[in-house]
């Protein structure tokens, strides 16, 4: 079994939180995963910039796997993410003041790219751990599905080895008991040990 | 102005439902809305025989546009749905017994197919009435998704001209106040005035 | 078959809302509904202000049943209160900046006062009539229920004939489509149907 | 400081549940929580048998608080009771087929009573370590109710010196994974720690 590289993103804080829980799971990850190497990646909440950040480090480190987390505030677990829309529709600005309507990430990549990870394998995984976690039909149109979007076209048009998904993580038991009692949340560390059991996972394919 | 022809569908009940709102509403349409000439048709609830009855029905009226209508129980308001996926996946048997895992609905086709109607001037012209309606980024894996996949696959492949989408409506107040005590819902009559404010804001292409 | 009369109350808007559904529905209620003869009355959204404009117009009309209404937004149904109980909490102040803390409302009273209305067959009048509505077993703690509880302890301790009951009523639909979209709401006119259905149910003691 | 007995009590299984978390985490719990030396008892859901049990209990161990714990399922936290009300009202029968309609629990007791217990001050130890917890206005009209009101009712009328109070713990992981994937849940350590920052909480009256 040789070492394969997995690079593992986050997004920076937005709207009125001060955490983004997606980054600070992958900060407590350990560097090295069953067979997979880790590469750490702070993403920033903006629908052009996060391409941009996330494009350079896959042409810097061409990873095996790109495995990218963002927030879903209000889900009650962990959710892997099956597919990508061709679409950026947003009420709120992303960090650099942009709200997109209706507007196209690639105008003309296809209308949808499925996760070309074994979700449901990585769910099994999860779960099986007693950790709740589930398949999820939409990333929603926000920045986490424009770089999913990024992430899959990428791996059709450029790096044909590569392979990519998303996972949304809810918010985490810090964010509950300041300001958001009414919503259902998980435990930090919860959330990155599910991390590692899909991650592990994943297949040397 | 000429007449155009616009084919409505909804669905038979399924599961312990012994009606199903979506096929109640389009029962109470009336035979013409605006420009649009109305044909119904109810669809059986099966992955196969929803597409085969559907397929048959385009063949033999040719319409301009195919609006099908399902039911989406716990929703809180109609949604128009933005895409449909290349996908079977349930835990819960079509009224034929059928249970698909993570199956393609068409073997080579593609991964999603947007909705090419105006499904944002559609939304509005429901809540400009004060009738709530949003747009849904996922129409789930059951039967109505496969039902809009093939919907769009034959504008794409076969009827050029033809325009498709879809539209969940909540469970209405009889579900409610019988079993469903604990979820949303809305009366049936609002829910056709809402389809027929949707329809009047399809344009003429 | 003699006339009576009923006191039906609702609340000013409060917070950022421009409307309160609860007086909404009021306005709209005929002068009669069966033996019942209405009359109508607006309260202040104020832990004090409402108990002194409600005390007043009992000691003027001397209602034989007093039905009072509040928005409960987030909630699908229309709810008949079963209980108050002593205590003012919230986090948010009320139309005249007040945010009590475990407050009791009347430093000697019961801990709870159960509504000496028929509940339940008002609930069954509505329900046998396809709306949604169900009985809830808190009133919460912020004015809605201070109003209850002084009603009701008018009821034990000054007007022995007298009964009380609190209907709390979800965001209406222009609510909903304007800034709410996430929350489930229903028709102005079915609240004010339901009421009617309601009020109809009360027996003449 | 005096060493003082608080007694816990949890449900067994009910419905078509295998475990029932309340009681799983007292099982964890330690024999010993600062100055408070616990006595753990299992109590059967029934309406009158877990009344039976608890004061059975209560005369043997003369506890100075009695604090028990049932399962919500659906809440996204740790919630801590305000008050019992005086009344039976189900739909599902308990472990013994009762499914009682509107009934008093004791014919002439009052209709609420308070929690003698520092709910604030408890609910606050738990927030303060991050685990979502907040007060709850009403225990519902199941069994947990009944049990807290009789538990109060024995403060008031039979031993002046005790304290009670209720505690709805949500369903745990183990519940999510297999069959409810819609709901919120938390872990059952998580929920064994909290219960020991709110026992801790609880002041040598």
């Amino acid at each position: 079994m040789s070492t394969k590289m997995i690079l593992v993103t986050g997004f920076e804080p937005f709207g009125e939180e001060k955490i983004n829980p997606s980054y600070e799971a992958v900060k407590l990850l350990p560097g090295q995963i069953g067979q997979w190497k880790l590469k750490k990646l702070e993403l920033p909440v903006g629908f052009k910039e996060s391409a941009k950040v996330l494009k350079k480090a896959v042409e810097v480190c061409t990873p095996d796997v790109l495995l990218c987390l963002g927030q879903a505030g209000g889900r009650n677990a962990i959710t892997i993410e099956r597919i990508a829309i061709n679409i950026k529709d947003s009420r709120m600005a992303d960090n650099f003041g942009i709200i997109p309507e209706d507007e196209k990430i690639i105008i003309d990549g296809p209308d949808g790219i499925f996760s070309n990870l074994p979700i449901k394998k990585m769910m099994k995984s999860v779960t099986d751990h007693n950790i709740p976690c589930f398949v999820s039909n939409t990333a929603g149109t926000y920045v986490c599905n424009t770089v999913l979007y990024h992430a899959l076209y990428l791996c059709q048009n450029k790096y044909p080895g590569m392979r990519a998904g998303f996972v949304h993580v809810p918010f985490i038991y810090e964010q509950l008991t300041q300001t958001k009692s009414n919503y259902p949340g998980m435990r930090l560390t919860d959330i990155m040990e599910a991390l590692e059991y899909m991650i592990e996972a994943i297949d040397d394919e």
